[in-house]
């Protein structure tokens, strides 16, 4: 039908998300709808939620499926774990993180901001004194990004772990991995997080909509109690379809189900560890590059440099915003704008999901019946 | 990839959603992910907004393409317009009202359920009665569904605006449209309806995965001192981006978004008032059918039927969920289950959206240039 | 992009080719090109030129597949095993064996033409009666459609095997197997076929595009005296690029080649006698449903009654044409048009390839990994 | 279903055919099969006969679109417009002039071949010689490759032309726009062309499976008396059907058919000079960057250079064969090896169809109603 913009060739997509999504992919989604009621659909679903459980490198989480997009995850991931007035402590170091920040106090949650400069990390000495000080355990969650889109920072989990650790500190941890799940390191089990998203159409290469929550026990258990309204985003509803067997509480896009199912086989046939070792390869060789073109990485230091994307400051005299523009009407090639307060300083270059690198092509594996 | 159940032939899809779509919008569809921040994007969906409205019929109302299901839009439509503790009269007929009057309840409004038979209609007279009484206009909002999916009943709406006018009354007045809007007969402008909502897996005959909600002036204003928390599911964030022109406060699917176009190009071509036209033919057939069989049709009075979905009775000695599984294992044929009270009592025939008809096919137009 | 004649709902297809495909063809072919000459092209031709002789039923045989339809696919069944002044047998019998005569007349072979009142099988005894008399073996092949698309006979290949036996005579046997492989019971090697061939778009439901044309040890050796000139269709280019390893003396198409796997995967998933023994259930009940209509059937003897298409005589006041026409516009039905002879006379019913049966759908099979 | 070879990122084809298929073309073959004898596909048929003349710059010709490839449309231009025996000047310039050549001969035309160095255009003044000895008009036809794909040669078809008609000479001209038609700038009519052919999956980017011949007046009344022996390739059965209507003589790809439709909208709405001179850039600047490299041009002279496919002399020490290789295995990148006479010695980069260059996307076109 019909195709709004066309011009010869292909789209070179380089935002950080939504990003190029595999063929196989394509392929699997490339169908009618199924009635999810019927014994198909469950036997589906049940695998696929055993399987997406390795992305988030868990055995002990719950995840779920939602059909939204990563600002539902959010969403989902406050109202199941916290009450209004909880005290979070929450990092701001670029426009997602900001925006995730606007949620939680529109829900009406206690968030205790603690700002960095944009193109920095997580200010983790600020949690220390402020771990350190609550005795009281008024603090009732970390709520931090893992990686900030905005300025491709990626922050140090495992240290935020140490540091409750450290201080025997019972907040939840969660974090935002709309830009890291699937490309960069990522350890639920290893690190405690308690809850961790991410969206489909980021390093999963998938279309946009589904968000993609998992919960540890200990966040389950929160979700018992927690008192914000929910529905929609309400995990009870899924728990309750869980144990039924059926799994769904609500209708599922049954092409994106197909359409995980295959991206977590393109997932598996490679290795996740490959995965996030071609990240680091693609981030190191975009950060070289920016270098050789004389620019500079938002990205204050390397402890911070983001695998997925790197915001390249354009010198003072450049608008970035008309980089991004000219991109796209003469070489059909997609980057990330500069948001907010580095918006016109800064363009994206998203280096995450589906995307060639310097690789070796296997012998092509010989299947003679049907999978 | 991997096809989980296969079959030599088709599937018949005769559950009232997911429905069956359109070879046009599957091939809409089938495509890789876009720059939603690009020009193209936002100039498809200006365009989409405007002719979305057309299903609702409204000219004044305001659409919200939110990517969720019906659930979801059931939220967005109260806690947009609603306040924690306002009075809802809400209509108690069959599984989807409950599980509507379920999530008023969890969103803590103040819900005076009115409750009928299954089979049968809203009780009117009963509104009547309360508007009558209310005088004081502690009535914030009827919440109605216009068909209720699981005992083919069709509410009368033009009755509610009636009832309201005459007593002058404000409430808003909220419908779940999820299985009728493009296929029954529903005029949002002329029956002074606040939010309607439908999704994208019904007549429309998409794919899960689009809520969509239109409201009213009315009820854009009442957004505005609404106090229910809401993020994911607020109007104000896309109001915010459609005056910027660009739309999406958050990553919308680009394979829905054509998917979209494609089915509201179908329905223009075919013409709404007859895709109404075929759903009543269709619907009095399927009754026809029905009464051939010698069976029941659950709904008690021909001024309930519903010409999206019939729910026929079984005899009391065979268990209807029987039925649906034979069908499904033997035929390839998805009937709809029958829900909470009429469990093992019904199944369901759904008859909505893109579905065969008796007809007479055009002859083909030529059309020599690219869409 | 344009969709010429939409009406809702499906296209019903049971002309007896081309006939619906199932969907995990159609996805496996929603693909971009590839190179042939890269090392994947060669490792899927090498694999799919194995299996593909499993259809035939055959060990001993060489497959080709040829960009062209089942009229090319006689072609190089005939020049390459042929020179022109041969004599050969051929049976007329209906549309496509006269249009094979056609061929074999037009390309300078000397066909001995063996008519049967159209409803009728080959006559086997005149057959016999000129083996006897051919001593000196001027016949050079004996021409023979397994199955005659336009009355619905089947012909017994069995017995003309049995009598070339009996005669110790070396004429080749060539067979048009276009609507009876992949749905009928054959035997390449078991009845001693010279050469086989059929096309993509009949059981093995795919799209047109590929014959398919396998050769016995004895027709390959003919090959190489054969004097017919040709090159388009000649097997020796086939044969030079099998023997470098690279299969393919022209462009393939991509497409086709994955389809083929998908096809041959969906056979060998469900079992080529389990298939056969489908088409027979479906031969049956249509030959039941019009007996029950009181309508007969154009083969005369149920010998020859063919398990994938029926051709069904109207009263003599009925145009048959006219019940195409009308099942066409009326009810998206498309039915075969009675050929030449027939025409007006018969309406055939095409019961071939993917088509639905009741049956009992499998649990799914659990995959965790991609194919 | 299965992918035979996978490594993340896109594969880059960059051979000279099969080339890169456009999104949308890909989304219109997307489909079930249609049956042909119903109104529709007539319908569609005639307007791409129509259509399908403008890529030949013809209004008088007539074109054939046949299921096979570039060699069956060579076979069917030879075979329809000659006798065996006639005498053809045929050239003689690079690996796919030679393979027409070999098909001549074995078609048993006496072939009075005109060899040039490869990497050099056709000897036009031997023709001319040639041209002004055969008083006897004893040369029945010109053949020519308007483009050799194996070396980058274009040749010049207007002097051709001028040649013939200095010398009144009747002979046919039969030219392979293989490489070269909807590319570069072709013009049947305005050159006295013949017969004219491509094939689908070169500059109309589609998938092979459609040899698309063209017949000048001339080439139609030779038809009638060419004594080869022709059945699948004749154009006497098209012209039978095309007076009835119905067009196909057998079976077509219904996938073809509307990937035909959709390339040829795209080429209408970019206009066909447009793509011309994109080719002309696209050409323009590939021989910049092999000069910049310091590498040769196969291509002798810049009066020859084709805008479609260059051959790249590679050094005396390396293999050009290794690039190739190395460039798929390393980069998913697929260029074309050098052939026969030339292998080792060049790699080809097919510049031609579906790929980007600079350009000016323009603001989106907007469509309400469907095609």
């Amino acid at each position: 039908m019909a195709d709004y913009v066309y011009g010869p060739g292909r789209t070179h997509l380089f935002v950080p998300g939504p990003v190029n999504i595999p063929d196989p992919v394509i392929r699997a989604m490339n169908r009618q709808n199924e009635d999810y009621r019927s014994p198909a659909v469950p036997a589906l679903t049940k695998i696929l939620l055993e399987d997406v459980k390795k992305i988030f490198k868990t055995t002990s989480g719950t995840p779920f499926i939602i059909p939204t997009t990563g600002t539902g995850a959010w969403e989902s991931t406050l109202t199941n774990t916290l009450s209004p007035g909880d005290r979070i402590v929450s990092f701001l170091i670029g426009q997602f993180s900001l925006l995730w920040i606007d949620q939680q106090q529109r829900l009406g949650f206690n968030v205790d901001v603690v700002e960095s400069e944009w193109g920095r990390g997580a200010d983790l000495d600020v949690l220390e004194a402020k771990l350190r000080q609550d005795t009281a355990h008024t603090i009732k969650a970390i709520a931090i990004v893992h990686n900030e889109t905005a300025t491709g920072v990626t922050n140090n989990l495992a240290t935020v772990r140490k540091l409750l650790d450290a201080y025997r500190h019972p907040a939840l941890v969660l974090v935002d991995g709309v830009s890291s799940i699937c490309a960069l390191d990522f350890r639920m089990d290893e690190w405690g997080v308690d809850v961790a998203l991410t969206g489909s159409q980021k390093a999963l290469s998938m279309p946009t909509g589904l968000g993609i929550v998992c919960a540890s026990p200990k966040a389950l258990e929160a979700s018992k109690t927690a008192k914000s309204l929910r529905v929609f985003f309400d995990w009870k509803d899924y728990l309750k379809f869980y144990e039924m067997g059926t799994y769904w509480p609500y209708t599922p896009s049954i092409q994106l189900l197909y359409g995980l199912r295959a991206a977590l086989d393109l997932l598996e046939e490679e290795g996740l560890d490959n995965v996030i070792n071609r990240h680091t390869r693609l981030g190191t060789a975009t950060r070289l590059a920016v270098e050789a073109w004389g620019l500079k990485n938002c990205t204050q230091k390397e402890e911070w440099f983001s695998n997925t994307v790197t915001a390249v400051v354009v010198p003072s005299y450049i608008d970035s915003g008309e980089i991004v523009k000219h991109a796209w009407k003469r070489y059909n090639l997609s980057l990330g704008l500069g948001l907010n307060k580095v918006a016109g300083k800064v363009f994206r270059i998203g280096h995450l999901g589906n995307l060639n690198e310097v690789s070796l092509l296997q012998p092509p594996p010989i299947h003679s019946s049907i999978p």
